[in-house]
């Protein structure tokens, strides 16, 4: 079993603050808060990635992201919000189980994104997405 | 109507690499492909954010977003996925139509977060999570 620290916040084992849950997430204050506001939502069943998570569990962070989102836009007043969720070391991810924050934006907060994109063009495009092979 | 090109792309009206579809959301190739299989999940319903959007539409981008990251998986063999859904210019969003994106992401891609944490501690979390009044 995936044995995290967030297994122990939710398992009330570690503190928290606090925000949210339900059936599916757990959802609490960021320890380190990139702004004020970032919350923290995980998977109660310890998937380690969106890639291992059932499907339940996966709209169920979008769903409460959402309403986080809502909510934090009430407290804070953001002029955006970003919604990350990494995915293994090389993605991004810190913890090993499933998360997705949920972080107030606002002008100069000193958040960076270095997004290098390509433009291969239509035809090339179509190549790629014929190896995607979506299954139910 | 928020008549978006992401909406053109949805009624048929410009080309795209077409990727999946269901009820809620449709997806294709990012024109801007920052890794080769880098696909944007876009709601069918024009809203411009996740704010804006209702519940459903909020579940099936994640359930969505899951199944395309597992055909990602297959296809290009990533050694992270990075899910990135942005609101408003603030939070990165570049197209006012609610979207997300599920990037395949390699040691050395060149892509880049700069995320300036602080550790305000327990008491002071506590304080930020009780201005967040989540609502069902």
């Amino acid at each position: 079993m995936n044995q995290t620290v967030f297994s122990r916040i939710i398992n009330g084992e570690l503190p928290c603050a606090k925000v949210y849950e339900d059936g599916h997430v757990f959802a609490f204050m960021d320890a380190g808060q990139v702004n004020p506001g970032h919350v923290l939502v995980v998977s109660k069943k310890p998937f380690e990635t969106l890639l291992d998570a059932d499907e339940e569990t996966a709209a169920a962070l979008m769903r409460a992201a959402r309403k986080i989102a809502l909510a934090v836009q009430d407290a804070f007043g953001p002029e955006g919000i970003t919604i990350l969720q990494a995915n293994r070391p090389q993605g991004w991810q810190t913890v090993p189980h499933l998360h997705l924050h949920v972080l107030p934006r606002h002008a100069g907060d000193g958040v960076g994104l270095v997004w290098p994109r390509k433009e291969p063009g239509l035809e090339q495009l179509q190549t790629l997405a014929a190896k995607i092979k979506v299954t139910d």
